[in-house]
């Protein structure tokens, strides 16, 4: 018999789900913030952390509880916004799962089961952060982190990453193909499919690297090509942005979303990381790349695109924004979901031309204070002399 | 011709600015605190962020974010409260900037135009942290970090840190001279300069260091005279405030502001840092030298003097505050503006005659805890017996 707290809980669910978001008082022009997450924890469907049955459940206490929602695949198809969400139980293992909206912005609802994967890779621990590519070789492509323990290593929390690629038309009904080999590289996180064919061959950004949590002497957003995606193996990559010191990618970067088709560009939304005296923090970037030549920058706009702000701030791992997904519609909005904190998943709703307007518009960084403060000084200057008009 | 979103902003930066600041609830009877930062990241000029031109921006977007103002010297002069701020852009550089106000608490308004220094150092990639200085010689002195990669090791965020040093009488006119060198440390930060001579000499607060982020075996605030200010040279370094095993300076510590001159000592308040499984913990703690011989301590309170509390407790590097800069009034008011987090500007106020009574009335450090019982049970005996009359 179905236990009479289910519908207590489940109906603190379906208020989440149902419940308006609304723009933040935010303003910076280039993308609007929302009051609100998208997904939280608590968006977690009843029957998937609690046995509902009195009989064996008297008590109705959770059994698999959900720790976290997260860094989120994302795509728009038909008009409707479809997440491919890591979801972390308490078991600090993640899943991923499907949520879906007719907004993109609210009203994100769980599908009823999670993604189940086909299991290939007996050694692999932990899977992640899915970037979802609608290729156009007509499949819907995931890549994903597939992370094992690293035998070799006798620290326990040594890890092996690698990509890992799976394919499908549904969201039901998945393909799993060879994880990614890339002969220069003995790991990958981070890696991302390019929605078109270049040369005739699929396109991977990646992140070359040496260790686990660092990246080492090398790294930097990484471009290869590969003829077969099922048996998908790069040969060399060449980074495409790189490190540099005391910029927001001092101490590792990656790709994000997927790059987006512009109208001058593919626009390109990362993340950086650099080191403080209270850990890492993860910031996100943009950048621009050729159309024609998607592994050549065009743009390269100065500073942060994306930081944590107010109750972003905090979570399970403070002072971190990522993000591996955005949707984009028709009409050229965009929308960037990005998780605060590895807890919980927000949403920052722009346009095409807005980024295209961001990347092609905002200075260069300079690299020095002194020339970082020459050039907000001219700009100073001009808009002093349009001030006294 | 002027975006009308404009007047938008600015308006929320002419809110922020004329907003009275008051007391808060916090009592300890060493200083009061206060409600409101005196200075945010949102009460930047919109005119330094913004590109006001309707023509060139016509989305008015962000062109050069501002991304906290923190750490800043500070000075009384005749009744009008200077700060030179750290602000840091969007690209993580560090520039410095004049904000004043007429009451010290509240309406602190940044000038026109931030502060060009002479550019004199091509490898200098970053400035931040003036202490400021009303010398007896006439000038205003500016100390600050410097710094620049570490050319000769591979890490990407390995730094070498300098004391620059500018004088001024007016906060326009800036003339640099050469970075103190110290022979017995290769490396500086967190250096003041005393406000009078010793010895006929001028006298410096430094860190010696042996790495960046990591002080090293050796440590703590050392004392320094040099006879030539234009081109400063420090032989000998000796030690005033040492690292001790299980106190809040037990990973690193550093002056903060310079020094105030009491009634019966010289008034430090500095900073310690312990290590925590967050992070380092940057707190304040207060010390007394002699009025003649500023290098021999002659007060060493127990324990912290401040710490983040509340909303200071979280921001970009969580855990920390951090002054370099407190401005006397000529009635002994003492104003003591702290940076929590790296992220925003508070002040603490007190007067000369509480510090110093502070200094000398609290007990100092036995260092072990059963000492610290037994201290700490006289007093409350003492107090038991005064209750019961």
């Amino acid at each position: 018999m179905l236990h009479k707290q289910y519908y207590v809980e489940q109906a603190k669910v379906d208020r989440l789900v149902s419940g308006k978001n609304r723009k933040s008082s935010f303003y910076n022009g280039i993308y609007d913030r929302y009051e609100y997450p998208v997904l939280t924890r608590e968006f977690a469907p009843v029957h998937w952390r609690y046995d509902l049955d009195e009989e064996t459940n008297p008590y109705f206490m959770e059994r698999l509880g959900i720790n976290a929602v997260m860094n989120s695949g994302a795509i728009c198809l038909n008009g409707t916004y479809y997440l491919v969400v890591r979801v972390e139980g308490n078991d600090r293992k993640s899943f991923f799962a499907v949520a879906e909206s007719k907004t993109g912005i609210d009203g994100f609802r769980f599908w009823d089961e999670p993604v189940v994967l086909p299991d290939t890779c007996p050694e692999e621990t932990n899977v992640y952060d899915m970037r979802l590519t609608l290729h156009e070789d007509g499949w819907i492509y995931g890549l994903f982190c597939s992370e094992s323990k690293d035998a070799e290593n006798p620290d326990l929390s040594a890890a092996v990453a690698a990509a890992g690629i799976v394919r499908t038309k549904d969201f039901k009904t998945w393909e799993r193909l060879d994880n990614l080999k890339t002969l220069q590289s003995p790991q990958q996180r981070n890696v991302a499919l390019h929605p078109e064919f270049v040369d005739g061959k699929y396109a991977f950004y990646t992140r070359p690297m040496d260790g686990f949590i660092e990246t080492g002497s090398g790294g930097g957003i990484g471009f290869g090509l590969c003829e077969d995606i099922r048996h998908a193996v790069i040969g060399e990559e060449r980074i495409i942005s790189r490190r540099i010191y005391h910029t927001l990618t001092e101490s590792k970067n990656g790709a994000g979303a997927p790059p987006i088709r512009g109208k001058k560009c593919w626009i390109h939304i990362a993340h950086g990381v650099r080191n403080t005296a209270a850990g890492l923090r993860y910031v996100l970037y943009a950048f621009g790349t050729d159309l024609k030549d998607p592994s050549r920058v065009v743009a390269e706009p100065s500073g942060v695109f994306l930081v944590p702000l107010g109750e972003e701030r905090v979570g399970d791992v403070s002072n971190v924004v990522f993000t591996n997904g955005a949707a984009v519609r028709e009409n050229g909005d965009v929308y960037i979901y990005y998780a605060s904190c590895d807890t919980r998943l927000h949403v920052a709703a722009t346009t095409i031309d807005r980024l295209e307007e961001y990347l092609f518009s905002t200075p260069k960084d300079p690299l020095r204070s002194a020339d970082c403060v020459k050039q907000r000084c001219e700009m100073i200057r001009r808009n002093l002399a349009l001030l006294k008009g």
